[in-house]
């Protein structure tokens, strides 16, 4: 009952994602998959990183990730397979792993070299199909991962930083719009425990949340803590600051979207 | 080989679907996890509602059937385990559950109150990930609902009728338009059964189906009966009545949506 | 674990997915459903007979892969199972299965016309879940097609041809656009291995593809064998010839969608 994940920009429009679940398949027909979104805008490997790092930790341990969002597809970019935490991920060396490297335990790594687990031919322009696929199968049938390619080390892989929200001064946590979900809600990137030191001094009731000239008095437990069609300020469910509208879609309301800088400040 | 069925306001462009099946999961890797849809409106208890009661008795009947249109997550609303049929449902108690409440057989109900199946911490804002999944799950284990919590008498239960479609004599049957499918079908609460009666001394071809001004003639048996472009009156898949245009758009065609009146006579 | 592949124009806006998989549970809890996909726009049999084609061979041999892209439902015409190289398929006889006939090896078809097989009452509208869903469940628990109806002729099939490309002289290839997906690139009916006979006597980046007034020179290896935002041409994952944006979306930068001419030069 090995479980792989499917994290792509593939849309569902296209055939592309039921092809690539029938070369799964057609190694490990005992395989779950299961899909965490094929909605990426195509090329979005900022987006997707931020997708995977939210959701892998809820599935089981031994699940295989696959991430294939994937600009660079037949250029010289390479494939790394990881694992940390026991859960075993395959993307490209593009920074998509990046919230992951470095932060769990027996971490290890290679690049996926090895074309006997290809399909054959292998195209160009659809390596979903004839590497992430087949090899995932594989890796979910038990196959280790070092008959893949090198090792390497994981301070060698492309890796970029997100945007994090930063202390501006003891009263004020400067941050920013990470994503937009589909009720509207603005999820930031100013964290919880970051808040909770806002407040050591302070009630939360004293909280002050500015977006775009407007600001969004104290923190509320819940959407409905407040009349509706009226904003409010929430911890999400990724432990981050929301921004949200009782009732409403608060990206429309504010007329903001992912980048837009947001402050909380007591 | 439990099945599991989830039917949510979601949408498929977030990982909110992806991390309930991964939380599912990982309680119970064997579960068979099948989408009705995750494209209610956000907050649409009522459209939820018919989807789950047009859907539910195609599934085994071990199935576990998890409703997540809740737009009172975090505030006080129950939320409540239902047994009827020998199906099991999961939902908020927000009324998605009144058609099938008071109408099978063996119904019992509990308010889900028992923190030990839930995930923790548990959000205030992601109830479909952290109760509704790990609960569903352990109810497709086996799990016996009473553990949940105490049992509710299905009629305190949160409940609000259809509308329902009403004779206004016995030649007129006034009803309305309750869901529009991708074809542009124009679904109504207008029943067979209640054709039926008034079609006892008329002929089906007697019929006359009036929406917005305009009039169909006839009962058709199938989409093709006429020429292309043209509209009909069928009996759909739920044994409703539905207006449709022959490899055309019914909703377009007819400038009508969910809501507008229509009214079948003879 | 047999599969069973659903290609449909349903779309996931509705239900009517999840009711299709719950009759296929109903009859064989043991099915591994895959979407190949829905977005078929409304009664395009031609888009689902492309999709088909080119998924089909990545699933495993046993598969059953079922078509509902039926715009005759209801009316006169059949519903077909066909075998063929082992894989067996089920869909209206409205010549959806058209690039799979006569091509494989063990083809045989016959009539689904027993309706044992069926669910009671059938409707007329939705033979998805009264008719397809059943028979595809019964085929995959192993149930031999011949017990379905009568065999039948695939040459008394509805059968319809392809437009392909031709040769206008031995320096020039005159095709169209079959097919755009989410990318935006630019899918045609132009082989490679006809491109090839074009560069017998030529080089790869003598190539030169005319499309709506403009020219794309050469052949190039990958999407990133150009600057951001340059168009190229490649061969595709289908072995076809495609036209891309490197980074952009080709479909908007030609303002091209299927059946645009193509012209392939040397």
């Amino acid at each position: 009952m090995a479980v792989i994940t499917l994290l792509t920009d593939f849309g569902l429009e296209d055939a592309y994602v039921g092809i690539v679940k029938g070369a799964i398949l057609s190694v490990n027909p005992a395989a779950t998959i299961v899909d965490i979104t094929h909605s990426i805008p195509p090329g979005d490997v900022m987006q997707a990183a931020y997708y995977l790092e939210t959701s892998c930790g809820y599935f089981p341990h031994d699940a295989v990730h696959v991430v294939v969002v994937d600009p660079g597809v037949g250029s010289g970019r390479g494939i790394v397979a990881l694992k940390t935490n026991g859960q075993r991920f395959l993307a490209p060396d593009n920074g998509v792993l990046s919230a992951l490297l470095s932060k769990g335990t027996g971490e290890q790594a290679v690049m996926v070299e090895n074309t006997r687990y290809f399909l054959a031919p292998l195209s160009r322009t659809f390596h979903g199909r004839d590497i992430f696929a087949p090899v995932a199968a594989h890796l979910s049938k038990g196959m280790d991962m070092s008959v893949l390619g090198p090792a390497v080390a994981t301070e060698n892989l492309v890796s970029f930083r997100f945007p994090e929200a930063v202390f501006a001064n003891d009263r004020c946590i400067e941050g920013a719009v990470i994503s937009v979900d589909r009720f509207g809600n603005l999820i930031t990137n100013i964290r919880q425990k970051d808040l909770m030191k806002l407040c050591i001094q302070n009630q939360p009731s004293e909280l002050k949340v500015q977006i775009r000239g407007r600001t969004v008095e104290g923190l509320s437990d819940t959407y409905k803590s407040v009349p509706s069609g009226k904003p409010i300020a929430v911890i999400g469910s990724t432990d981050r600051l929301e921004i949200s509208v009782n009732g409403g879609h608060a990206a429309d309301v504010f007329n903001a979207t992912s980048g837009e800088a947001v402050r909380a400040k007591v």
